[in-house]
């Protein structure tokens, strides 16, 4: 598996990330989607409503690189956040059944490379990075 | 004024937002910051702990690029979101006199060249985007 059972426990709890791709020219996009982990691919997988229409889906179909951060403040006073950052490559998948009625037929197919987190387990101090093969 | 008011008053009550930057390979990097609307230059200031340490900072010194999204769920039921989207060019900068004494010399400043907005005004219904000349 290649999330821990803090992080799987932290991304099931959270309902939007922050999807960040880039576009032919070079240019970043960056937008809030809900997603989840799938466990049959050990992906995360993003579904949307008109998702084969954004320019998102595009991006990825074109260059593949993406990086999804889901963070939230736990308190103010003291400040704490939380929260990982997923930089992978992803495919832009058409035709798969949605987990939902409701959710599009495409798919934002995460495979993770690298991950950032901080915050998540609770022995943990500062921020944490690993590399994933593929 | 490149804002409206109420795009400034809804950046006003938000604490964080998310910046997506490009590193020279074209990958990108996401993660969570603090920022203000700089009256003074109409841009977008991105300070921090130690920013000129950070990956992001160097991204910005080499490619210019970023995405940066400010968003919030305003209900569950019904599920209503709002934000905005600002791409634009960014400059990494040394030296300036941060606006607290805690936060960095160093300063991200983003120069909107495209706003996508949803969900801000009150008679908004959808996405709404308008470019930005340099």
């Amino acid at each position: 598996m290649i999330f821990t059972d803090a992080e799987l426990g932290y991304l099931a709890g959270q309902r939007l990330g922050r999807l960040a791709t880039v576009a032919p020219d070079g240019t970043p996009q960056n937008s809030p989607v809900s997603f989840r982990h799938n466990p049959d691919t050990d992906t995360i997988d993003i579904h949307g409503f008109k998702l084969g229409a954004s320019r998102k889906f595009r991006n990825v179909a074109a260059t593949r690189v993406v990086s999804f951060v889901v963070d939230d403040v736990v308190s103010v006073d003291p400040w704490r956040v939380r929260g990982l950052e997923i930089r992978g490559e992803a495919s832009a998948l058409a035709g798969e059944e949605p987990p939902a009625s409701y959710l599009s037929p495409e798919v934002i197919r995460i495979h993770p490379r690298r991950i950032i987190s901080w915050g998540i387990a609770a022995e943990e101090a500062g921020l944490r990075a690993r590399d994933i093969s593929a």
